[in-house]
């Protein structure tokens, strides 16, 4: 079943370690089919050289296989809880990424700090509080899905205008309209942690770009008002 | 029509990735005709592996598009104002290159801290103030031109001796004779960029070389005592 | 003798350099025969380019060659030591990766920081203090290997549970269930110290990731209620 | 004339942007005849791509183009008294290697602070003095040459024990037994000077290896007690 949703998926999983963004089984993307109600992810820990289309399993929006000889990937209920609650999204990825994780481990926030940030993102890519232990003990995967959608919601932001977030002390999540795409978000993010990281090395006091220049770049491209690339073409 | 033309300028815009300049679509570059007054340059948006020669897009010096299917690149207007004002670069590269941008978004100039920079650039390559929330809405890209020229005005740098800018919290222009003299100097910049941002780190009292050290390298590769490879052979 | 092994040993060698972590001959890898009592190392000095799986050397647990034409790694008495003392590991590597032997000539052990590190190693990676003069004179490489097994047991470590280790001033050792699998520590700790170094510079007042994480990490991959990747299935 | 030489100087050459040690042209290998007193050395500002072994130029002690059709490298006079001065060394290369720039621009020696180090530099690798503004107008690289011997010299350093300098505010310069071996010694820099930067922001507070281990690993490899590789077997 959903066969050509698995080959979707499956390419871009092999995206992820073309990108440079994956040692080893670091990272799992999904895609989602909204009108069966259910996604399709990699399985857990199957190295990226051995993976097949066919291995990829599919899940319903609770958590549960519907499909599949593997084990789904471990963070399957963190990308089920996600699905179930924002259904502008239609893609899911999860790194390892090097500079993003670092962010994350170092419990702050990205914030935006040029345009190559303001091109993707709307304001700053947040880093969410810890789990506690209890939310840990109780149902891991899960709370993590619950707190993004709950800090999210807490913020204000909308998961169409910032599509990555921070675990803390664990690394990001980002999605899209599709599997590739929140690959493309999981790439720009590994850019930006990066600039930023160097930035405030170059400039311990820099500052967050002008928001008027934030707000240019990021309706350049995005809403009503967009005049970059061929769409007015 | 500008057939040759743009074929230098695909080949130069080809030249970013294979650089590592830059990401996606994150970059282009353009080539001018100075007899005809018109110049070449990237489409809007289209990746580098889907770009062919054909879809170069032929602009004149106030931005208006002569000739091609596709929009031109949404910075457009500032490679126009540049050509328009400057009658020496025959070529410009926009990137968002990973150190360069990082020292544009920390909203300082690279400092001359050795020859690898001397070699290349007189003095420091500046970065520019950010633009007013005004000169943003009224006319972003077109205001980006005018603000390099002006201010390099003010700075008395001449363009020929400083071939690179960086635009606040934004990334790098640069320009050379051709289209492939503006990526050369693009490629430059990125590894001043680097060696400056890893010298302050390593001596975060640093001063810039010797003025007469960086007239000796600059005039050994510059200007009629040259004297570095092949031209007095 | 010994064939098979050689032939897996030479593998896990020629993996160093594939995966970034040697330069010229700075590392080696060894793999173990607990039912002869005799493990299979790279000989010294040859280049990985020159390396045949023949040219391996066989050596006892007082590092005494059983068999080979080559001298054997210079770092020998260090892995037989650790093979005499330590009966469940199966493979050793030694490398001087970049970011491991910083940490390591800056005399710091690597903090976890979060999951990325605690998938695999249960607490910090330790750096063992230096040898001493007397040390150094009367077995360099033998005393090597003493004082990993010593600290080990005086900070009540599990080898099992932390596969690696940073000797102070000089670079990393790391082990696993054979060879390949060491190969696996290896990567796997340049990547936590490149973002634990990272995380640093981005926040110099970061604290290990809460210890309940860690657990829920560790225990998530390794251990009876393991629920990572296929054991399940 | 020297066909053999030249064709061993020009895979020399080759080495050092396979090693990535050199963008464009900013870089150069040669290699000395003792017997006939004169060197070979790359032609100044020839991409690499371009170069072929035919274009090789020979030059005397004094500097003095013997044979070939290409101007010498702009720093032939720099090599040129180091092969008058130390007739221990066969052959020098000089690049603007991005992390050893980085030392040579911050105006720092770089410390041993590993057995990485220890293994290939007896000590610290030196960052000179600046030139003077005469020493530069009157013959910038000849008094560069001069300026490495003198202060090798008053530092007591034989130059076989540290084959490799830094030149404050340009770049290393590092020699050998022959063309290649100073290549070797370019790449050992390099990653030295790497892991030298890294570890500082790891422990800005670190202190050199101690002496004990420094010597311990540099006699592991160098002189009569050396048991490092084949060389006793």
């Amino acid at each position: 079943m959903l066969e050509e949703l698995k080959q979707a998926v499956y390419e871009a999983n092999m995206l992820l370690p073309q990108y440079g963004l994956v040692t080893f089984t670091w990272g799992n993307a999904s895609g989602v089919d909204r009108e069966r109600g259910l996604f399709v992810i990699k399985p857990s820990g199957v190295p990226y050289e051995k993976l097949r289309w066919e291995d990829m399993v599919v899940v319903d929006y609770d958590g549960h296989k519907v499909e599949g000889k593997l084990n789904p990937s471990s963070d399957t209920a963190t990308h089920a809880w996600l699905y179930k609650k924002w259904d502008m999204i239609g893609g899911i990825v999860h790194t390892h990424s090097s500079y993003a994780t670092s962010w994350a481990q170092a419990g702050r926030s990205i914030p935006c700090y040029g345009t190559t940030h303001a091109d993707y993102y709307y304001g700053e890519v947040p880093c969410l509080r810890c789990l506690t232990g209890e939310e840990i003990d109780e149902a891991y995967e899960l709370n993590t899905g619950r707190l993004i959608v709950e800090e999210f919601a807490a913020m204000n932001k909308d998961p169409k205008a910032v599509s990555a977030v921070l675990c803390r002390n664990h690394g990001p999540f980002t999605w899209g309209k599709d599997a590739v795409d929140a690959v493309h978000s999981a790439v720009v993010l590994e850019e930006v942690a990066k600039m930023a990281y160097r930035c405030e090395l170059i400039n311990p006091k820099v500052q967050p770009a002008p928001q008027v220049l934030q707000d240019k770049h990021y309706y350049r491209k995005h809403g009503a008002g967009a005049y970059y690339g061929q769409n007015g073409n």
